[in-house]
């Protein structure tokens, strides 16, 4: 292990899609831990797609990686030393050292991980911040009833095959929405979905809608755009639409061309009495447990399907990041730090 | 009491505002009740936004009325004759009749009230549909708490009023919007509202962010368009958007001008983490004994002020219909029938 401190910083504010020129690689020497701190070493690196408003100085909910900063992230990390009394050396831990090889914690916000050294990196999916977004999503905003049919985009990805996963386990109908025939297949042939729709064919809104004959109850909404727009005419009556991301936004760098289609989706909201609620993971921490405990033992025994994109070293991660806003990835996507 | 029927018909589908021309007045013969039906006489016809859809056959959440079909609407009739074992002469009862003399009914939906003589309407209006509808999204959607703030629009209207009069007794801070200085003087000094920002006074964005030092914690939704754009900003993180009315869009011919703002809106949902919900009122009646006995009381003892705008006469429906679209009335708008 090299004692050299790898940094991937933000070069500056990305105008639409981030380029890898909006990144700085820093190399600098490994940080000691003072008294009550640990030096944490990455082993794996999560990219998501919040990251990409992370990048940006517009108003949000939480505040802007500084121009010059290292990027956040969220990582599993091992302990090389502790000067803390709750930590030893050797200890796995989630963290969120962000795009580096090493970090200085206090200890705090890090949670001990009790997984098999081959299985590290669930931490980051299936059982980490995607998978408890669909998890909470699904459940709390979605309510998902039995005989329904949900709607999911980005269906092989971390959080759309969990959703889909779990909601076929609660006896719905699931449609995904996927990128290119092999994610569709993938989608149908290992995760379960009943259909999935390739949104790059054409007449991707036609094939949405035969997909749904008894039209859509629960959409999971995390990617916006023409996904939403074929999905809307099809929402039934009491339809609910938990909105956890818009990755098909988070590279504009202006409004789409007009009319003004809000009226739109408000008078469906009406008409159709529909539930749409925006939710942010960080806030329903506290019922981590209960999502551990519902889906863990499923994901070790592989009754729910992982799939992991693992990227070697943390020089590759900008290309990685960029080319996963452009669905570019298949499963969830890591880095292999060190 | 004449023993003719004059009724208001639909002789044509708006475009855009409806015109007086919109509408028919047709005289007939008092019909008759058969066995096991009533005859109703309407005292009190209720005017209210939801009609202008009606009119239209965009597909909606109800049946539009027929080209050449009686309006339909929410009545306080009498029954004058009655065929049927549940119902007595000089019944009152809360009916759909629609926006004629006379109609015959079978008994289903009707609903006896129990109202003093000179306080019948109300079932049209604070201890009806508009009320209950204030009540159900207030308290089942908006889940007001003490010290959050509240906007509604419409203030002085029946929706508005209850919404901003049940949210002060509840302890927030109430901001009405309403059209004109003798509207928004009403709101204050009779119904209660902290504050009542005129939407026609140029700077009324900027004065209603004024009257929200502390954000919005529940947006009660019933006109969109511009009062919509002003309170969008305003939001708090978890804010509650219950949305039963678009009044600002029921006579658009057209989508508004672009850009498309939809991405704006959904922004909004995800990054403050809004739950925006439609429900009609109708969904809920299950309910409204549980409304009335939150109410009632306060309603018929004046501790909850209502404020009618009763017309005269049948003839003066269309005009007066066509008038609350835009703001004319001030108050609940009732025709007195008979």
């Amino acid at each position: 292990m090299s004692d050299e401190n790898l940094q991937i910083c933000l070069a500056s504010r990305p105008k639409g899609a981030p380029s890898v020129d909006d990144f700085d690689i820093r190399r600098g020497p490994k940080p000691s831990p003072g008294e009550g701190e640990l030096l944490l070493r990455t082993r794996y690196l999560s990219l998501d797609p919040y990251m990409r408003g992370r990048m940006s100085d517009a108003p949000s909910y939480a505040e802007p990686v500084p121009v010059g900063g290292v990027m956040v992230g969220g990582t599993v990390s091992v302990v090389e030393e502790s000067r803390h009394p709750d930590f030893q050396a050797g200890d796995h831990v989630l963290a969120m050292s962000g795009w580096q090889t090493y970090a200085v914690s206090n200890g705090e916000g890090l949670r001990k991980l009790e997984l098999p050294e081959d299985r590290l990196s669930l931490a980051l999916g299936a059982l980490g911040m995607p998978g408890f977004t669909a998890w909470w999503g699904l459940n709390r905003i979605g309510e998902p009833k039995e005989g329904e049919t949900l709607v999911v985009a980005a269906a092989t990805g971390p959080v759309g095959s969990m959703v889909g996963q779990l909601a076929k386990r609660a006896g719905l109908r699931t449609v995904g929405v996927a990128g290119g025939p092999e994610k569709c297949a993938y989608a149908v042939d290992e995760l379960g979905f009943d259909v999935c729709v390739d949104h790059r064919s054409e007449g991707f809104a036609a094939a949405l809608g035969e997909a749904c004959p008894d039209g859509v109850d629960v959409y999971f909404e995390n990617v916006g755009g023409k996904v939403l727009e074929a999905v809307m005419p099809l929402l039934n009556a009491h339809a609910r639409v938990p909105l956890c991301g818009l990755v098909a936004h988070y590279n504009a760098t202006s409004l789409p061309e007009g009319p003004d289609r809000t009226p739109l989706l408000l008078g469906l909201l009406l008409r159709k009495k529909i539930r749409m609620q925006g939710f942010i993971i960080a806030d329903h921490f506290d019922q981590f447990g209960a999502f551990a405990k519902d889906v863990a033992a499923a994901v070790l025994s592989g009754e729910v399907k992982v799939r992991e994109d693992v990227v070697e070293g943390l020089e590759s991660a900008p290309e990685a990041f960029i080319g996963m806003l452009s669905g570019k990835n298949f499963g969830k996507l890591v880095v292999a730090v060190s």
